[in-house]
């Protein structure tokens, strides 16, 4: 049994559509009439497929298969269809488009598994909106609370709750879209490496063993204000200057452990006069590692310096926590059951480990989760120009398949 | 006679109430409803002081008492009513403000002068809105082209002469703001320091000698976007990371000089997100000095250093010059009719240098030009704690009032 990897090609092609930015990428942000638009068009993708269709309380869209025994787990499998700001098309639609063909292969075969298996499209998986990513993840997880639906706001002051609002949701129910672990079999991903360990070895597929945790915080450092032809350069307490040596620091921390990356993504300097000394400066970082303990260790480091940079200069720093998420280690069993599909297909794929972060980290305590990964070409991803190539789309999707027939039968 | 120091203080009170910000500041940029209201405030002032009033082709709101000999060429005297964001009550109206009290104590008191005077409201002196300042005055210098109007855009992509027409003006018809030199005598400002050399010398007023020259770059680097969690640190070509060093060159490189000031006010980072490599980073440098070939020594071992930079790390580098302004020595005959008005009033004005641009360094070669400081307090300005008190308020005002009635007079 395959997927239709014509028509999977064809439906990532189509989604392109929505939310084209001038570079040629997409953007796709939570709440939006762009998100709303992806929903849909996937809503009928999933219908096609025999789907039964709902929204969650988080706007999470879940398409569901029954399975031929009643009152068993469900197998969950998906991805997200939000985007980063110009982003490519492969990153999070692979994903849910891979999963409605795994099922719609078996309806056109006539194929039932044991198991209920759901296609699930997580809201906001990247957090480009709210800076608070895997909304629809951490709703099913029942980790989401709807107090900090309030707490995080977009560059216009929206808060997720009223951008929720906006979308004929409730904040007050999110605690609602919680599944219990005793109906949840367990979670399986296919998404893009966005990495070239894969593009290396020279292997479409590639089992991840373990996603690295991301650390989100936001500096923000405050200094004084002033003109910039009449102050003196050495009273100065510009906060712009001490950020660029906190900069510098990251690159510095964050490159000498191997698996470690840390990046500012985001920027603002106010109040933003070419001819004003900025007073405040805020920016964030994303710190990554597989190893929680190392990652921790260099966040320590930075934090130390960049408070003494900042006190040296009479600059304020503050720092707050956006996201603090501990680093996974996908299911054995299930890295088993893929190996198995994919040696059925004649594949070899090797172990990887995800730098990025993925809405399963949500799911650690919760029930089993596993990641298949197909391969990004020259390792490109959150650019216009990611790309993974209709071959390679389908033989993972053909793993997924034959990864899910496997563990939606299990006893 | 004196100016009626009261009326002078609550007008400046009044103004206030035009584009105030949340943080206590005003924000006043060009061609907005903000600039509309205040030039008709202040066109109120005019009349009450008997002016005849006219705008001219760029904006420029000009008031005019006639002189009593017909013919002679006019003295110009004011300064500008726009901010920078988030900008105080001083910088700019206080020099219109107090040369409309001026003509009015003169009309108050019947006195004529022999020379017509005109109270000008430059259009644009900060260059807030779209990174390109003094445009009023360049249009009464004659060197404001109407190409150029369409070669400077705000943050929203709207050009200068977009934004002109938006306000019923004529890019096309910029030239015909231009002044003959044989029509002017000359130029005189009275502005705020935005510095502390009159406050640590105890006096309300200075004689400014010389005003330093602006030179504004646009730094734009390019580097490759990428995902912040699969990119390993040492293959990343971060443009920002670039863009760090950048400002630490500038922060060494302008401190080294005694008098030389350079400041990074504005910068972008695009795409933005928080889990994204930056791909883009656009940044302003203000750099100034009183001498013209510091200040280009400066200029050209930063450029140096950033294109090594940039070279090094694999980001392109382009520079755009904004503005490059020479540096402007105040007329010596100008200066001394300031100090014997400040002489009649008891005052023992210092003579200090401009850190800052003023409208008048435009007329360079085209008539005599002369500024007048008032005394800031703790030297802070484009800041809402900018203040000069009341009583310095008056006491410049009065020394202008003085110069005004012996330049005017003059054979």
């Amino acid at each position: 049994m395959n997927v239709d990897a014509q028509r999977l090609w064809q439906r990532i092609q189509t989604l392109h559509e929505i939310g084209t930015t001038p570079d040629g990428g997409v953007s796709r942000f939570s709440f939006t009439a762009e998100e709303r638009a992806i929903k849909d068009r996937v809503t009928g993708f999933m219908k096609d497929a025999g789907l039964e269709i709902r929204e969650d309380e988080t706007g999470t869209l879940i398409g569901r298969r029954e399975g031929s025994e009643a009152g068993l787990p469900v197998v969950l499998v998906g991805s997200h269809l939000d985007s980063v700001p110009n982003g490519g098309d492969f990153d999070g639609p692979l994903g849910v488009l891979a999963a409605i063909e795994a099922l719609a292969a078996m309806k056109e075969a006539n194929v039932e598994t044991r198991h209920p298996i759901e296609v699930v499209a997580f809201t906001d998986e990247e957090g480009a909106r709210f800076r608070y990513g895997m909304i629809g993840s951490r709703g099913i997880a029942g980790t989401l609370t709807s107090e900090e639906l309030y707490e995080h706001a977009d560059a216009n002051g929206i808060t997720v709750a009223e951008a929720m609002e906006q979308q004929g949701l409730s904040p007050a129910a999110v605690r609602n879209a919680a599944r219990s672990p005793e109906d949840v079999k367990g979670y399986l991903e296919l998404h893009i490496e966005q990495g070239k360990v894969l593009e290396r070895a020279e292997q479409p597929v590639g089992i991840v063993t373990g996603i690295a945790g991301p650390l989100w915080l936001k500096f923000t450092l405050e200094g004084e204000a002033g003109h910039a032809g009449t102050t003196p350069m050495p009273g100065r307490q510009d906060p712009l200057a001490a950020a660029a040596e906190v900069l510098l620091v990251i690159e510095r921390e964050a490159g000498q452990k191997e698996r470690t990356v840390g990046t500012v993504g985001q920027m603002t300097v106010t109040p933003g006069g070419v001819n004003i000394i900025p007073g405040r400066v805020e920016f964030t970082l994303d710190l990554r590692d597989v190893v929680e303990q190392t990652r921790d260790e260099v966040e320590e480091r930075i934090l130390q310096q960049a408070q003494e940079i900042c006190r040296r200069r009479g600059v304020s720093l503050k720092i707050d926590t956006l996201q603090r998420v501990a680093p996974v280690t996908c299911d054995e069993k299930l890295q088993g059951l893929m190996r198995e599909a994919a040696d059925e297909l004649g594949l070899n794929p090797p172990m990887v480990v995800s730098g990025a972060g993925h809405d399963g980290m949500q799911f650690t305590g919760c029930w089993p989760v596993a990641m298949l990964f197909a391969r990004s070409k020259d390792g490109i991803s959150h650019n216009p120009a990611e790309y993974t190539s209709q071959e390679d789309c389908a033989m993972a999707a053909d793993v997924l398949l034959g990864t899910l027939l496997r563990f939606a039968n299990e006893a």
